[in-house]
């Protein structure tokens, strides 16, 4: 009967998903006729076209040779939505355009293109997740480089020796080898912030909602000379209540998890204090010189329509949509793992959501799976067996029980892996 | 008569750019004419237009009180050739393209778009400056982080000391603070080439042909365990003769000087060892998760037209209107200074150019200045009193006697830069 249910819902994921497929495919075909053929060169459409294509023709049926790649947080589930968006956030770039290295030479942030600054705080305005009165907006190529800057606008150059690094274990596992891949003499990995006590100053990564587990995050050492930088990449309505406007000395968001594009290499920063965020300019001019602007403004008109969309009533509402696909993407993986004892996942309380004027449930952009089996002692090459990369809890500081699983690939790649989860029970 | 001589330049070049100018604006005109108004959204169509007319309107005019920024190589010459190439270089790129971080999983280098990869090597096949055959391209957010990635890669992660990094003064200014500003543990900036004579490994910056003074470079130290990068952002045809294709272990090229888009953050490395390039990628991978996909895109139409301009008989070469462009920078530089005693400039042979298929002289994008008076000690300061701003020889590890001058500056501020320089005569 457990069986049953589990095959029985895919199965109706399945046809939705391949319905949305034809309609989108309609849409695509139906816009090219009424606009005509574009008058300058379209760098991907057939391609495009293709890929489409393919994934309805090829989701109806399991491919058990496949590799289910769930290790990154590729969000390419996001494609749809912006595909049905059709030409609202096509972005034309002429050969002559944005030349310069410089975007604003009268911004302390000279390569921070104004059409996306505005963007940005138009985008916090509408969706409540952020303070950006008095801040600085510091933008970087992806929010991998503003991590890096952080590290090094907040440590003296002159310190006696690096300063400490921490996180409070699960952590996102990139911070240990962001901060020691290069050897420096400014700061240094110094563990999970749960078992910290090295006196002295200490920068603190605070992930909230947090990667990998999805749970509200703050602060844990909580010592004088603590250094706090908020990474708030999930902060988005469609993973977690929007509470309040987070309102920090230096937080990071990112584009590629707000909005799924994550091949457009743009993060930003808001930054209370103009010295820190003269150090962090300084980090990405001396890194990258400034960051690219073509995909500055392709951002800056992805973010525009994800703001308009929030508060027209055209029914396109990106977050509305978003945070519907991520529901039941949510109801379906719990109806899986449920009727099993061998998986766990962590179980979250609601919240008031101020952007949705609701109570809504998390439902991260991670799943944070847990084997349950005592013969299972390494979850990650347990479902590397069922050819499902995973990302294994070691690298995020704990057990090797513990895998996360990214929630926001393609339709066709979460079907597969809620069906060979299915069949594990 | 020195004077006159000066001035009437001046003028005339001062003429020829309002003629070019109205030309160019007229062709923008007619070409949105010719093909009605976008169906797309332009991202920056009006102000463009503006600063056009504005340059237009202004060039003829001298602004006393104005600071000429030359500090920097800000590739802004090169504006008006892509406008008169019109829609040939421009992109489109629908929102739901390239979402996600993979570009090519199937290459070493996952990042890169295999379009820009094809067309790297169609340019290089064509302008004849490196060979591409068992190489593997890097693609990096400009050539800043391909320096660091390769400083990364050729040490030891192992080692017992920071690996030596030097190059010859006067060195790119850049090399001394990115070898330092992590203090990294795996490398570390131990100055001029030619006094190092520290035993064991090191590696050797050998930009040719040279910023800031133009000449060609080969190997300084000679010494076994020596690794060469070689930073070959000016092996162009319109600044040097292309005696032949680069044949080196590591060279890094710029999207930036090869064609002025320098806002469009591009850069690639030929990389002949695999470990080392994989090293480079792990780097990039670690320090910005790839690199800009959109810009990637926008990069491989510019060097499609680049290629095929250089090949067909269109009378569009880019590199045949940029050559013509920077001989005739160059004369005027060399008249203004050659009327004086007060400056020099360095002399360079004419050598045999395989892409003209003649011989050419070398004409840098950057002019080696020397002030030659026995009361100015600081050829910056000198300048900078004159609203000239340019970099002074210390920070390339010479004396303060040089200046770097950029030569690749939009028209007005190089007319306004030769007045000034033959006022001081």
């Amino acid at each position: 009967m457990a069986n049953f249910f589990s095959i029985f819902t895919i199965t109706n994921l399945l046809i939705l998903s391949l319905a949305l497929n034809l309609s989108l495919v309609m849409r695509v075909y139906l816009n090219s006729e009424k606009h005509g053929q574009p008058k300058v060169v379209d760098v991907e459409g057939p391609a495009t076209q293709r890929t489409l294509l393919s994934v309805s023709s090829s989701s109806g049926e399991e491919d058990i040779d496949k590799v289910i790649n769930l290790n990154h947080g590729d969000p390419t589930m996001y494609e749809k939505y912006w595909m049905m968006m059709g030409d609202k956030t096509t972005v034309v770039i002429p050969g002559w355009h944005s030349m310069s290295y410089f975007s604003d030479v009268k911004n302390l942030c000279w390569f921070l293109e104004p059409q996306l600054a505005m963007q940005i705080i138009k985008l916090h305005k509408a969706v409540g997740n952020a303070v950006t009165e008095g801040r600085h907006i510091v933008i970087g190529t992806g929010s991998s480089q503003l991590i890096i800057a952080a590290l090094f606008a907040l440590s003296p150059a002159d310190g006696s020796e690096p300063m400490s690094v921490v996180s409070t274990a699960p952590f996102y596992s990139s911070y240990p080898v962001m901060s020691t891949y290069l050897k420096s003499g400014l700061f240094n990995w110094a563990g999970d912030a749960r078992s910290f006590n090295k006196e002295g100053p200490y920068i603190e990564f605070i992930t909230s909602p947090n990667n990998p587990d999805g749970f509200f995050r703050s602060s844990t050492v909580n010592r004088t000379g603590g250094m706090l930088v908020h990474d708030l990449a999930y902060y988005w309505p469609q993973y977690t209540p929007i509470s309040l406007p987070a309102d920090h000395d230096l937080s990071l968001f990112t584009f590629s998890k707000a909005n799924g594009h994550a091949g457009t290499r743009i993060g930003w920063a808001l930054v209370k204090d103009e010295e820190v965020a003269k150090r962090m300019i300084k980090f990405i001019e001396l890194n990258t010189i400034g960051v690219s602007r073509d995909s500055q403004l392709r951002a800056a008109k992805i973010l525009e329509v994800m703001t308009n969309t929030s508060v027209d009533s055209s029914g396109e509402s990106f977050f509305d949509i978003s945070h519907h696909l991520m529901a039941e993407r949510w109801r379906l993986l719990r109806a899986a793992v449920n009727n099993s004892r061998r998986f766990s996942l962590p179980e979250f309380a609601p919240g008031f959501c101020h952007f949705f004027q609701k109570e809504t449930m998390p439902q991260p952009a991670f799943a944070w799976l847990k084997c349950e089996d005592d013969e299972v002692e390494d979850c990650e090459s347990f479902l590397r067996g069922q050819k499902i990369l995973t990302r294994g809890g070691s690298k995020f500081g704990v057990s090797a029980k513990y895998v996360r699983i990214s929630m926001v690939d393609k339709d066709i790649n979460f079907s597969l892996f809620l069906k060979r989860l299915s069949k594990l029970q």
